[in-house]
């Protein structure tokens, strides 16, 4: 009670300090660490009161530079608050939603906002065609005999050596590529569970996920997540013993687009490491990060063998090369068991070429444009929806990523806006295809991997009027 | 116990005439048909007579063209019996010999009578090569983005069209692609059973096959099977209240080579259909054989929607690409749902360029080619074989595929021959790898899809020399 008052107080008082105009649209409010100090409170508290002065748009968090009183004349849309699903088990996967979704997907003319990849005028095609032709030319036949089981040795080694920019130092030895990220996915839950399992998730979170559990017979957890940070790791605490094993998107999750903090990170690996639960941690979002650096990934924190940790290109470089890998810890054998028996091995000349992008500068400069474009997509759908969509509306505020999460007022069922929408030629992600149980049916995902463009743009200001419409 | 008598009498007064000279070296045998109406036997025991002298290498059948006495100066070695595995199921799946045969592959300087696809030098590599150049630069894009759910349409179109060679008329619609045919298999096991269903399966079989379905859980019965003819429906009429799926290789299967006769096909279908078990039917090698036409396969006789047929271009084409598919009946819905969340879409490029290839004559032009190489390397590998194995040696006589299975004098262990040879820098794949069951260990298959050469020549006969030194 007396913590609640205590950053409850704070809130109020800085606050009052925007409205009365003491701090002005623009000012630098204080560390986190200089708050604790000055007001003999914890870091928690701390926190605590910027997130509510967050919720309430009065202040704004920057990238690796701290908080900012806001443009109040702006219109800034409060984040939606942490989810909070049921700790009963559900069963019911939305498939008959998802499969309209995807099934409408290849129809000539609609705008995709519905689509979970960044469109190909953001990637380097014609950079990989030339380096496809240069590998054919080099290497007859390589491109068309197995690949050894493992993998492409040169694509190990990559991605052995671009582990440092995440905190670890894997080696070659260590890493398996698979037939893109969700194949990965498939080995690692196939390799570490068996039926009638529990499988702990974000929520909402990536309906595959859901899907491939569910299919492998597993029951599914869903965390309460929140839209900044990622699960609550009290709430996980509270069911620890129930789990057998744990799949987290920790950087830039799809689709609340969350980061889970270092300190997080830390402390999960040491909890589930502690009760031998395993963690599949799908980082296919980790290279597209908005601030300064390559956010860690739990594998970082790995001392004992028990983090899957698992990628892809194909949310940064090629969705249709499928080439993935993972670094599965103390499961080796069992992946490279189940590589073998279901698929022998991936494509062979796909692995080739992302392994010589990845080699040398490209594939860094090209990440470097890809992040530029999407922060400012962010900013530009943010701002675009704060402008056209009714009040009540939420939104998150990705730090990364290519998804957006957008909260309608209670009145509003995405499943309809989805059906009208669709006949104006526009696809958006309905919220309940992230969850198993009866939720998130006044929210959908957008992408924003999509080229910013008029038309764009005013496809989603038409959105914003059919949702209005609602 | 009088068809007995028959046979056997009808058998050896022909081995008399070839004996005294009354038939000679060449000369042709009357037809099966003939042969039933001449004597008024059945059509059975007119084959069983030609069987048991093929067994005693006094007579040899040619592809579409019926039985020769045979040149007896030249030795000729009989072939093998029909298979007895136990009916018992047995669950020892020689991973460890399997695993050491295939970790050794990649080794330098090897020669690889152990592999189980045709050598690059077989394969029409700059061909593709520069057909997928050409896809490049024509398909800007589409080869980056994700494939339809269902497959590249150009791909399936063609499939589809080709399908009537074997005795169908498939659909687009009805194919769905996969990353190779294990995948295809391994997508099919998953739709059509569950964990501690059984399964029957031809023995002796491939290891992917039996380490797939008890990597899911599924209990394996081994039929008899013919060298010749494939699994004898009789054995497996005495199971089917047992099995919940049945896998079967029709065409030319590894290691025996077989090729199930459409009687035998027709009536297996019917049989299946009867008793609701489906028929996972893999044809990867049914575009290998060496006779006047394409054999028709179970798929053609499929009333029911109960027969999955799968298959790929990894034995004729490009191993590397992993380009399969499968026309799952009337398990459409949950294999499409299966590649879904396990994998999302095969690579693009590959299924573009398979497609390309497919299209025009080059493919039947390639095919005609590889087949007249791998007959004639059937025959140089029978010929040498039978000139320099010990005494006793067997020998399969398939009418198509990549697959010699050679039957070695029972005190031979070709686990233990397997070390000396690759001492000797030759890899053979052991008998014991086919089975569950303590069986073939004087067993083993030979690849017959290596360019023959000075040096291959030498290889086999210094393993002969092995051999006969054991």
């Amino acid at each position: 009670m007396k913590k609640e008052f205590l950053y409850a107080g704070l809130s109020r008082s800085i606050a009052r300090q925007i409205r009365t105009g003491v701090l002005k649209t623009g000012d630098r409010l204080p560390s986190v660490r200089t708050l604790c100090r000055e007001q003999g409170v914890s870091i928690n508290t701390a926190k605590r009161v910027y997130l509510e002065l967050e919720k309430q748009s009065l202040i704004e968090a920057k990238p690796q530079s701290g908080y900012f009183v806001s443009d109040r004349k702006r219109r800034i849309l409060p984040v939606p608050e942490t989810s909070r699903p049921s700790p009963i088990k559900s069963v019911e996967t939305p498939n008959r939603l998802i499969s309209k979704v995807y099934g409408n997907m290849g129809k000539k003319g609609l705008t995709l906002f519905s689509i979970g990849a960044p469109s190909a005028e953001l990637l380097p095609v014609s950079k990989l065609n030339r380096e496809m032709t240069k590998a054919l030319q080099q290497l007859s036949g390589s491109g068309t005999a197995y690949e050894e089981l493992q993998g492409n040795l040169k694509l190990r080694r990559t991605l052995a050596r671009r582990s440092f920019f995440w905190g670890a130092d894997l080696a070659e030895e260590d890493i398996i590529t698979t037939t893109g990220g969700m194949n990965a996915l498939s080995f690692c839950m196939m390799a570490v569970s068996k039926q009638g399992n529990t499988i702990a998730v974000e929520s909402p979170v990536y309906p595959g996920i859901l899907q491939l559990a569910r299919g492998l017979g597993l029951r599914v957890l869903e965390l309460p997540t929140h839209p900044v940070t990622g699960i609550e790791i009290d709430a996980l605490k509270k069911v620890i013993h129930k789990i057998h094993l744990c799949l987290l998107v920790t950087n830039f999750s799809t689709p609340l687009g969350c980061l889970m903090p270092d300190a997080h990170k830390k402390e999960l690996v040491q909890l589930l490491a502690a009760y031998e639960v395993p963690l599949i941690e799908d980082d296919i979002y980790g290279d597209l990060y908005f601030g300064k650096s390559r956010p860690k990934c739990c594998k970082a924190y790995d001392k004992d063998g028990m983090v899957l940790w698992c990628s892809s290109v194909s949310k940064t470089l090629a969705p249709g090369y499928r080439v993935g890998w993972v670094a599965p810890g103390r499961y080796r054998n069992a992946i490279l068991n189940l590589k073998y028996i279901h698929s022998i091995s991936p494509t062979a000349i796909t692995q080739e070429v992302t392994a010589r992008f990845l080699e040398n500068d490209r594939y860094d400069l090209h990440l470097h444009q890809l992040r530029h474009q999407l922060q400012l997509n962010r900013d530009r759908f943010t701002d675009t929806i704060a402008a056209g969509f009714p009040p009540g509306t939420k939104i998150s505020r990705p730090q990364g990523g290519l998804a957006l999460w957008v909260v309608l007022p209670e009145r509003i069922d995405t499943a309809e806006l989805y059906e009208r929408a669709v006949r104006q030629k526009i696809s958006i992600a309905p919220g309940r295809m992230f969850t198993l149980q009866n939720q998130y049916n006044n929210c959908m995902r957008l992408c924003i991997g999509l080229p910013w463009t008029d038309d764009l743009s005013r496809k989603l200001t038409q959105l914003g009027k059919i949702t209005a419409a609602l």
